[in-house]
């Protein structure tokens, strides 16, 4: 036994002969908790990589199927406003999130050939689309549900999604639409299990301030209250109700006995029963009514009587060329009179007015009222 | 159908209002080419990125592995000097490779608490490797399959591996082991399909130029056909067979007439039928083959007759002390005495001189014959 105690302490010993520091099992031991931090380091620095790269990858598959589904289409695409205003998104603020998690420059290494639409046009994107809900008069949650019309449609919005066009509004001091999304945001959260990307106290304080901002105090004060029971500790929240206790008080003072003796708390309880209000606010152009009714207006509310004294004919007026090939001419309306002319220029001469046109194509700009020099206008494109 | 184009125009149009840059579908569809670009950047950015984490994950699997047969083993684990060896390598060498591709310096993060092993450590416990195969008399292939012994088991080397262990030899002008790992290196990569780790024609340069320095000229020219057969321009091996040819010839013409007049080409095809010297080199130190044979020697080889003289005693030398405790003596060997005192420090004291002992443990040195100073010997640890 001794002697081949002797054999294996050569042995070990032997193959350590050009080693300085490390030159027994002893200190090879000593090195192994060396490898072991090691280990756990490495573990660290991959699980934050592939959380890293995974954020990268979930962007990457969004556009993907965007790029999968407005490719060869655009004009049909983009022409939901849903469509454009989540496009412009994913190359604005999602893409700059993107950006700062990837470690080489993507946007320097593409070069400048490569446009990218600034945060302005986000947010004029979103601004628009709410317009256009103005105009149409179409419903929130239609929007967001991806469901404007049968023929535009368009995916589901997240919470987050619901919010942040809810911020935009609020930034602008726009409270009529703030408290459209965020209600809408609120609705759509609660859809979303285990949904991190978005806190909910975060969609209540916007609610309650755009609601307070609108007129809406005893709503303003359930939103609060449903605030103080997810966090009893967020001190606007406490100020606030104090406030909005004191308003309603006031409120009843003013109105006289008459008013109901109504207990306020806990007002959350009663949160589906209170009457929001959610006036637009007025409009400085007073076109802006009958301009939206155009929009809206479409040929089958023209009366059938005025309807029937519409006919289409070929026009020639005596034009020796429009004798030989008249025009083809349909009247849309009698009163103003519209008329479209079929077949005067053909598909391909069009396709190549929009292509030489296009890259020409800039803001409309109007005369002002008042100073009387030439600006762009918010209503105009 | 005109008027719902207005209002289809109206509404694409109406959207945009705060854009001063996209303010169209058209811009829009141009924008796309933008998202279309970044998203295949995006995605070969993603696919480095994953192939540069999978490196990252295979040697920190490499290393758990290793920590688990190791931890609280250390002494067994690191006796067997295959596993020392791979432990020290993937510390240095391995490591090396592997940090060049984290993007943190974790080395760095990790603090001046951590020792690493040298690249002079990695060299060292490779060399002490084949000086233990030569004193063992171990075969290369026992020791590349991890079956040093039943008591001694590790894992399989990789053909990259016994290259590794190879080029060490290589580069110190050992050319004796060089031609036996290279050759182990080729054994081993014909066993791994698909394997790109290692490139075969560089194991078949070392080998042809090993093989010819241990004097196989024939050897040298098959090894060298054969890399000419994968790659017929290789430079070198171009060279390199002009020259063996040409020592052939003159060795011939030394031998005179009565040399078989040996056909050499194709020599591949007699690859197996040619005889390899591989004569270990001369060593400077007289006592080598006495200091193996001992190391080599085991119990069982003490002649029986001799054996049936040795007995164990308690003694006691009339120490009053060991009166009332005696030794337990147990005499090993007649010529030259050697005896084992059992039970003479508990094992508690033993660990508590190795611990002691164990950071003091420093190089053995001994004095040179020729100049008198002293210094480290190679073949001491």
């Amino acid at each position: 036994m001794f002697l081949i105690y002797v054999a294996y302490f050569l042995l070990i010993k032997s193959i350590f002969v050009h080693s300085e520091l490390f030159t027994s099992t002893t200190h090879l031991t000593h090195l192994l908790n060396t490898e072991i931090e090691l280990s756990k380091q490495l573990e660290t620095y991959l699980k934050k990589e592939y959380e890293r790269l995974d954020q990268v990858e979930k962007f990457l598959n969004v556009i993907k199927d965007e790029i999968r589904q407005a490719q060869g289409n655009g004009d049909y695409y983009f022409g939901n406003p849903v469509n454009a205003y989540l496009f412009i998104k994913h190359l604005t603020v999602d893409w700059y999130t993107v950006e700062e998690t990837v470690s080489v420059e993507i946007s320097k290494t593409m070069g400048d050939n490569w446009l990218f639409p600034s945060f302005e046009d986000y947010t004029g994107s979103a601004v628009g689309l709410m317009r256009l809900q103005d105009t149409y008069k179409l419903n929130t949650s239609d929007i967001a549900n991806g469901e404007i019309s049968s023929n535009f449609k368009s995916r589901k919005l997240s919470a987050l999604e619901c919010y942040d066009l809810g911020r935009i509004a609020y930034t602008s001091g726009d409270f009529y639409h703030t408290l459209m999304w965020m209600q809408e945001a609120l609705d759509h959260l609660n859809t979303e299990p285990n949904n991190t990307a978005v806190n909910k106290i975060n969609i209540l304080d916007h609610l309650a301030y755009a609601t307070s901002q609108q007129g809406n105090v005893e709503h303003a004060l359930a939103v609060t209250e449903q605030i103080l029971s997810l966090d009893p500790d967020h001190v606007r929240a406490r100020n606030n109700k104090d406030h909005y206790e004191e308003l309603i008080r006031n409120k009843r003072l003013t109105a006289g006995d008459d008013a109901p003796t109504l207990d306020l708390f806990p007002a959350m309880d009663k949160l589906d029963k209170i009457d929001i209000k959610n006036q637009r606010p007025q409009d400085y152009l007073e076109e802006r009514e009958r301009y939206e009714q155009l929009c809206r207006q479409n040929e089958s509310k023209l009366d059938p009587k005025r309807a029937a004294k519409l006919f289409c004919r070929y026009r020639h007026n005596n034009h020796p060329y429009l004798l030989l090939r008249p025009a083809k001419e349909e009247q849309l309306l009698d009163q103003p009179a519209l008329y479209l002319f079929h077949d005067i220029i053909s598909d391909k001469d069009i396709e190549e007015v929009k292509r030489l046109a296009s890259p020409r194509l800039q803001r409309a700009i109007v005369r002002d009222s008042g100073s009387g020099t030439f600006k762009a206008a918010e209503y105009r494109t």
